[in-house]
């Protein structure tokens, strides 16, 4: 039987071979399998940020090996854990530190879970530091050829997996407080929010908005995409993965507002008032 | 029948899952299609860049199925195309913004053409921001398993394709205006210009040259490659797709002569004078 | 018969397209050969760096060719080389700058070796400064496919390969001087060294140790990995290829100790005085 493909995202980053030895010992394990590198790049330790990552890709690959590592207590108490989980027979394998939680909720939850560290796929001797290489990888892989979670590990009970749960949008004081969860490589924010929340906090999808930030506010426009406004001008849009998010047409918005993951904005109607135009100057991008 | 394979190029980076949520469509629909990423690093909506590489990197690959995505105006008006040349039956996938008009050019011109907006083989919901996902994605994959440009959307006449033609050098004052087409990771710089033009513009090959940028002047060879050069001096020399750059041995030209992408430049033959030690200084690197 | 595997090591970087027409010309020669990325991020011309990286990484890669390219004299006199060492016939590809040597020598040294400058397999015309597309994929994708050394370049004798020899550590004056080898992707820096040489430098295991550099002095502690000391702190451990390395816990060690590769640092036992405190600040991370 043809091996599962098995998705691999990490905080490896591209400048050392972490990754790449990673995918050697997938190879060496399962010569078959096809392995689909989701990205590298989360940043270092942001298990927030890489638990999003993977929660927004997972519907779109295929059903396999799930294999994630962001994982700033490798070699502590934490466990390592591979999670079987109801959709499509999917597993997932990496640290129980709440980077796979947003994913195996997503995905209809755990049916199954075992913890990895005495595992008998697992490359020896393991190091302290670097498990992905040395338990998550060649389980990963062992999975992928077929092999049973109960032979991969000792079971757990899958309601002891750690969870990860992300601040929720606060409509208050006519408008609608929401979070940067984080800034993607062209500077959009994305934001705790969906369509629904500004239906929710009553703010009308036909007027202008206004985002505050700081004390201080900028005006935008809700549109489907960044040509929907001129360039340089703020807009907040339904990103791919269903979250609000802002953006700057052909600039950053992260650079024009100054936005990083964990601030807390503002969008309320923009005001009709003569001073709009002061007290909302145009965002600029270069 | 075997999938052909597809070449993926695309400004996505490598900080988020992007380019690997592709992958990962491309996985779902075409499973034993060979992905062969060919970078991902073109800068953010660098449309001209992407072009130069697509058209360099073409010759080298498979002929298949040739997936460009550098989509700054993604979701507004621009088609999202795909476009059979005439050489090898090559199909290139991407939005019709000039982006993949080099390769198109290079590799005998556009044979047939249809728009894709409501491809068959799109992912619904499309969302507004990401194409690459949605749409050119899994048209690429079910291209690669055998689809026919017709079933894949509508036809369109391949003389309505977006051009984008590059600067050309000029001959000018005894010497030869040439322009930074971009800057690569090493920090060389890549010219409008080959090595015919030096022969037109009457610039001798046996001659020091001087650059001339910005008012000031640096003593270069021509050469063949790097070590050519002593170490910190300046080469011009034909680069691997056979257009002249400029390169500084074991450091970079972009930094000793602060070139960006678009900085127009004078080659021409340097003054045998006394005075050209004072006027052509010595590059360094660090 | 099936084609071997091809891991592939490089100075390309992400931001342009050399690594990816590198994956194309194998996938035009091989088309079934998979090709594992290691890494394309080793610091430009760092000849040192890949070749740790290579040697650290082989011993997880399936047994196949080995393709590796930091090469700052490409076009000059450096020999374009293919190995074969001794362990599981394996072969590596690449210039002849010191870059395979330690991975040659980890794996039980050169058995056969031959030169590839004019290698039927080449492609024409080969460039003066893209060797990785022009010789060494293209040979390593035919070696991948079968063919035999004597077949793809002149033997030379394996006695004349570069070698390339990495600095020793020091014991002396009561602690062991040591070189940083390079520093990772999060911050860690990689040692000289090995926990036999602490041992035989005299260093106890159970207690602080001081690590001097340039003048100044920080305390840390021998851990098994980040999480064994304080988050801020400073932990020397034997990383995941068996080498002394330093990380702060949740912090950059590169960063709060101003460490580069090359840098020259003494570890010896931490002094138990009154004015320790004074002396051995607690390191920060931000």
């Amino acid at each position: 039987v043809a091996a599962r493909p098995i998705t691999f995202l990490s905080d490896y980053g591209a400048d050392d071979e972490f990754a790449g030895v990673c995918r050697a010992v997938i190879a060496r394990v399962a010569p078959e399998a096809r392995v689909i590198d989701l990205t590298h790049g989360v940043p270092r330790h942001d298990v927030r940020r890489g638990a999003i990552a993977l929660a927004d890709s997972l519907p779109y690959t295929p059903a396999g090996v799930h294999l994630a590592v962001v994982d700033p207590g490798v070699g502590t108490e934490r466990r390592p854990v591979a999670v079987r989980i109801a959709t499509e027979d999917r597993v997932l394998v990496g640290p129980d530190n709440g980077l796979m939680w947003p994913a195996i909720e997503e995905l209809g939850g755990p049916v199954e879970a075992v913890e990895l560290s005495g595992s008998r796929f697992r490359l020896e001797p393991v190091s302290a530091t670097f498990h992905g290489r040395d338990v998550f990888a060649p389980v990963a892989a062992a999975i992928a050829l077929g092999a049973a979670l109960p032979d991969a590990g000792n079971a757990i009970e899958p309601g002891s997996l750690s969870r990860l749960v992300l601040p929720a949008a606060r409509p208050e004081r006519g408008g609608l407080t929401v979070t940067v969860l984080y800034v993607d490589g062209y500077g959009n924010a994305a934001l705790n929010a969906r369509a629904e929340d500004l239906v929710a906090a009553e703010l009308p999808p036909d007027r202008p908005l206004a985002v505050e930030i700081g004390g201080s506010q900028h005006e935008a426009r809700l549109g489907r995409t960044f040509g929907d406004v001129a360039v340089g001008r703020l807009v907040v849009y339904e990103d791919s993965s269903r979250r609000l998010a802002l953006a700057v047409n052909r600039g950053s918005a992260s650079e024009a507002l100054g936005l990083r993951p964990g601030d807390e904005l503002v969008l309320r109607p923009a005001d009709d008032g003569a001073d709009q135009s002061r007290r909302s100057p145009r965002v600029r991008s270069d």
